[in-house]
């Protein structure tokens, strides 16, 4: 299940407007309500990030399809009027979210709600959906616009999708062979990408969004840079290495979502001094006081997508990727010790 | 393309707030985005209420798949608190938008946004999706929960679905051989369903909805009445009838929805007098003032589903399902005569 990847652990968080404890007791019952019944085609998949169903028909291969939508983000979308990259903020997200069962993207339905439809805007925001689909090769198989006045504000919208994939039984990651001196390869997050936003909105004042931020642009410009789908580059290091478990860093940072995919035996060690820590990210830590429970458990600090490779593998792995990094270790784990440990570099 | 499915024709719709040329518009804009990139097993379909996808690796079978919302509904299940029925209603119009190409339902994800998360009702709302799914066998396989403050009101949630389900090529309906002569027969809707909620909650007070509507209960009861599946009942036609064309009658009523699989030589002609409009929809059409182009062209005023049969299997098909009626009948069409007449009973 998807499902909790909105929630993030952290104070600032629920200071910003986001119920992380009631998210884990929706997740909790969730859980209990679909103890009840489930179709023999279903797979248990490990993680979480997508559903695996089999594939009718080849039980060599299954379905993977994940839904989710863009959050808050579209908030500033909305505020600067720039509709072109939500939509593929979205299906990069969910293509990364099938990725991690090493899917690949067959066809994606969007949902675009709101409170008063205005044609151009709905046709830029799906426009950026079907090029983002289009890039991976996947059909744009359908979709729903809906005008709720009463829901939305006039101004605000909704966007959500759904993404099916397939993969091949036998190359669904084996994170059972996750073992301790295994390398962790880190791929590049340029931004907050689909996380944060509500922090972001809470600390960022609306007025500062036209400053600029670093040598690269505005803080608009930061806000809006586009989720990275890192489908080629998972490819290109398939190439080269073994993957044994991926992970998508979203909302829950490293510490809520490398432990998805790991086996309770090991943890994951991160040398934050490996990478570099995007401008944004820097801000919000420095804004909000985020302690470093709330930094590598609410935002995906510059690292967003992992894979675990053996060590013999890992340099050729983090060659063949612009941006690859070795970022950790895979180590034993003792008993209740955190599954997973950032060691910060030097501030 | 299930885009459009949310739009209505009509004025009083435009007065109650929803914009129906803006829908037209939108519409009209995916299209040509749409049109310029195809997956090559995107497989075309009729009537566009679901999306086909060739099976991966059997080319005689295809995957069907819809994306819906519930709409304005949601706005009157917040304000009676009443939070374990909107599920139902999801899913099971998501079930029948993919009947109308006689799939089977394999899998659903759900996506459930709201201002301030209530783990309680967030568990009423999802657990509706999980009855409405076990009760089709399909697989309730995935979802996404986002607390979304600033995009919805505290009190307020959206609750959309991705359907996806499966279907033999040779079953696909086969519209081309709808003729002149054959029998329209209709399932009976037991209320709105999921559309027209924007027009009913400016014409009936939120203090009437405690009020008694006709003998079974309030207008809050009626209005809330669940989106019934036909998934059963045109599984027992198809028993014993051959199955031509069908459509699910949601926003745009049988004028819209009917010519989706229509071929465009011929017309179908209803005949009023041959069901009953639920009380609500009578209730609407008075207070609405509501003409007879709106009244067929917004609501579905009593039928919910119809399915094209030859004459010869209308009367064993009608009597294979409780409630279902030969409705009207298919004619031949002239140039640029309308695709749907529907004659009024004596009111």
């Amino acid at each position: 299940m998807v499902r909790g990847g909105g929630f993030a652990v952290s104070d600032a968080y629920a200071r910003s407007g986001v119920d992380v404890a009631a998210g884990k007791e929706a997740v909790s019952r969730y859980a209990s309500l679909l103890g009840q019944w489930r179709h023999p085609s279903q797979l248990g998949g490990v993680g979480g990030f997508a559903g695996l169903f089999q594939l009718p028909g080849d039980e060599s291969r299954a379905l993977v399809a994940s839904t989710d939508g863009v959050g808050t983000k579209l908030l500033v979308a909305a505020a600067l009027r720039r509709y072109d990259t939500v939509g593929a903020d979205l299906v990069n997200h969910c293509v990364n979210d099938i990725l991690v069962q090493n899917a690949t993207p067959l066809f994606f339905l969007d949902y675009f709600a709101t409170g008063k439809l205005d044609p151009q805007i709905a046709a830029e925001v799906v426009g950026g959906c079907a090029r983002a689909c289009e890039a991976h090769e996947c059909a744009l198989l359908g979709g729903e616009t809906a005008e709720m006045p009463g829901i939305y504000a006039p101004e605000h919208f909704d966007l959500a999708g759904t993404i099916v994939g397939i993969v091949s039984r036998d190359k669904l990651p084996q994170s059972a062979l996750v073992e301790p001196g295994d390398a962790i390869v880190g791929l590049p997050a340029i931004g907050l990408h689909t996380n944060g936003y509500s922090l972001a909105r809470a600390c960022i004042d609306r007025t500062e969004w036209d400053e600029p931020l670093g040598e690269r642009g505005t803080y608009g410009d930061a806000l809006l840079a586009e989720h990275p789908s890192y489908y080629r580059d998972v490819r290109a290091i398939e190439e080269v290495a073994l993957v044994k478990a991926m992970a998508h860093v979203t909302g829950g940072g490293l510490i809520e979502n490398v432990p998805r995919t790991l086996p309770a035996t090991v943890k994951a060690v991160f040398e934050q001094s490996r990478w570099s820590v995007p401008p944004i990210q820097t801000e919000l830590v420095r804004r909000a006081h985020l302690t470093h429970a709330e930094r590598y458990g609410t935002l995906n600090m510059g690292v967003g997508y992992t894979l675990v490779v053996p060590l013999d593998d890992a340099v050729r792995a983090a060659g063949a990727v612009a941006g690859a990094k070795i970022v950790g270790w895979i180590e034993e784990r003792a008993g209740d010790e955190p599954q997973v440990v950032v060691h910060p570099s030097r501030e």
